[in-house]
């Protein structure tokens, strides 16, 4: 195993390199419940696994063999004790461990769904557990591949993780974002790295539904662009066919590039990072409709607010806000934050328009944030129709064990 | 207003044509609640409101003022003693009565919707209570249309919706299908008739995903054609390209031809109605991938039974039933039933290959629907990646108020 450049080399919570004889052995506790592991299930909590002075002093990211408390063994598991989710299952027990040939089978197997699904080599390459990577983001754009890893195990394996990402799809850059909000949980750094070839110098263009959208993987801002929405953007450029369309939340122009392409009269996007909206500007541009592109930097509620002393319609609105019930506890005001967006968006509809209101927050399911929706439209007077649910790209597959994975919502209401 | 040839002209029970200022009133019970007709609901059901003898006596069909206990207006409503759902909200009070400018405004709404999806005249036009027209279907197959009025008001005023319709539209045939499930229910007949023109003495040829369909609408069989799945088709048919498929309850080839269309090396079509597969078989003819289309008559399990003993495996595999549990009482038996069909096709489906398992059925939800799916994949001793969960097309829209309007469910695995 190579270890990464910037990765302390020898440093006591660093494991040796693992082989199938030398595996530590945990124990789930009497109490817990070994069917749901058995079943599929991802994941043992902290307190539902025997946590004795071996299973503590154990480094980050050791991989070991799980068994149930009457010792039958159940999988193979990545630890670390200092995660909530102390062990993520990583294989069947009496496979191998993660090495090369491992990481070599499961990435081309999630890549030939992707291949199945796209022409261009530009999608979610690794999606975590469903992909049987626990953890693991892997996001390629043409030859840039940027792996997030959020769990330990794959920060240990991160060298060899990117040596077989690359033998598997023939990238040439291959980068660390080590920005997400999981890793924290795992008690890891926030320390991004460069693992193969060069950080690219400026914004890298990527082509999806038409429109050529601009992805900044390692400036100042690292916006990058976020795969999970391709299908919905599609479903929502066909309603804006000669429309005029209004995108909040607009990021680097997701939906509002995709309805240009498609045909919309005219696009504005709002949103409150400026270097966002120049990434849409340039997007436009280079999608060849930037003509018909406007962008107003602020707080959205402010401008929607802005709009609707300004009378401004629109035969589409979109609203694509960030996490607002990332985790339970701020579910409620999440919910409240989600009515507010669909009270004040649902005015800016034009009679017998379409109104997408989305969702990535993992707290609110389909069903609350639905109810959330029709509150705000009630409330703003409108009657509504629901046409579409949408959900994240097939590049983003589900274990259907983890019902927490279908994180994100698109509802598409006719008003 | 115009009575259809076949109606019994002022039969007792036919209603003389209503002006708003004479229309009865009905009432619901103080014991009702009145807040889910003001949030939408639609329906009141028989228990909810007085039915006096003056309320049983109203011709089933007519129109009327609902007001909640303390006789506040509530909604313009046609009631029909005869069935469960006593009354359906057919507008706002204060608003007119069902004339042909009525349905004209209701008409033009769902029109414009439907061109803003779609680019030829093929498609559910109006899709029941979500497009203010309760308990109404109409689809579209170019200049003909088939009204299925599935309650009493519509039936009684089916010319004057003939009429607009033709108008609106432009359709020269228009076909009046009695075959619906909910007609007995609302105590109504099963009489077909032709309402304008002539009815097709052919399949019609309709174009959807890149492969022609044949719909017989008037047939002996009459097998028709269903829109719901088209979106469901094409994302299948994504998948699809380079591989051999295989289409289990094919129908007239819904998934199968757009398989065939998108690249799909063969497709291999069953059904148990032989009228089906040949107008499947006919549909591959006109395009143009006769030679790549088998099809297998049969029951569906037994041709899953042998084809386990041919040991044929498929990249694709579709399950597309007819409804295991269209109501609660079938609920139990519908589950095992979608059990086995998961348990007998996912061994059909090749390593790293793709299974679509459909459900219709208004009684198992999406969740019900999920476990019964994994439990025998499970059970096949296949594990299973969630990738789309697919739903009725947006020319289905649904009442947000009626949850049961989402009846359709199809869940790609990759296996």
């Amino acid at each position: 195993m190579t270890l990464p450049d910037d990765a302390p080399d020898g440093a006591p919570d660093s494991p040796a390199p693992q082989t199938p004889d030398d595996l530590p052995v945990v124990r789930l506790k009497p109490k817990s419940k070994p069917q749901a592991i058995r079943r599929g299930f991802p994941w043992v909590y902290a307190d539902e696994l025997v946590t004795d002075r071996r299973t503590k002093a154990l480094a980050p990211g050791t991989i070991a063999r799980l068994e149930d408390a009457e010792r039958k063994p159940l999988a193979r598991v990545a630890v670390n004790p200092k995660s909530k989710i102390i062990a993520r299952v990583i294989d069947r027990e009496g496979r191998g461990v993660p090495d090369h040939a491992w990481f070599v089978a499961r990435l081309r197997r999630a890549l030939a769904h992707r291949e199945r699904l796209f022409d261009a080599p530009f999608y979610r390459l690794v999606h975590a557990e469903a992909d049987g990577l626990p953890g693991v983001i892997v996001d390629r754009f043409g030859d840039i591949a940027v792996i997030q890893p959020n769990a330990a195990w794959a920060d240990v394996l991160l060298q060899p993780l990117a040596d077989a990402l690359a033998e598997v799809t023939g990238v040439t850059t291959i980068l660390k974002n080590a920005g997400g909000r999981g890793r924290s949980l795992e008690g890891l750094d926030a320390e991004d790295a460069v693992l193969l070839g060069e950080a690219p110098a400026a914004p890298v263009p990527v082509e999806m539904n038409g429109a050529t959208y601009m992805a900044d993987l390692t400036g100042g801002q690292k916006t990058g662009l976020f795969y999970d929405q391709r299908e919905n953007q599609a479903f929502a450029a066909r309603l804006a066919r000669g429309q005029d369309m209004l995108d909040v939340f607009s990021h680097v122009g997701g939906f509002a590039l995709a309805a240009l392409a498609n045909g919309a009269t005219s696009a504005l996007a709002v949103d409150g990072s400026a270097p966002a909206l120049e990434l849409a500007a340039s997007g436009a541009a280079a999608s060849g409709s930037a003509d018909r592109f406007e962008t107003r930097q602020g707080d959205a509620f402010s401008v929607l607010e802005a709009l609707a002393e300004e009378d401004r319609r629109f035969g589409l609105v979109v609203c694509d806000p960030p996490a607002f019930a990332p985790a339970k506890p701020a579910l409620e005001a999440g919910l409240r934050a989600y009515e507010r967006v669909a009270r004040l968006s649902a005015p800016r509809v034009a009679p017998g328009g379409y109104l997408v209101l989305c969702s990535c927050s993992h707290a609110a399911d389909l069903a609350a944030f639905q109810g959330a929706c029709l509150r705000g439209i009630g409330r703003a007077g409108r009657k509504a129709q629901l046409i579409h649910t949408g959900q994240a790209a097939p590049d983003h597959p589900l274990l259907p064990q983890l019902a927490e994975s279908g994180y994100l919502k698109a509802l598409v209401f006719r008003l």
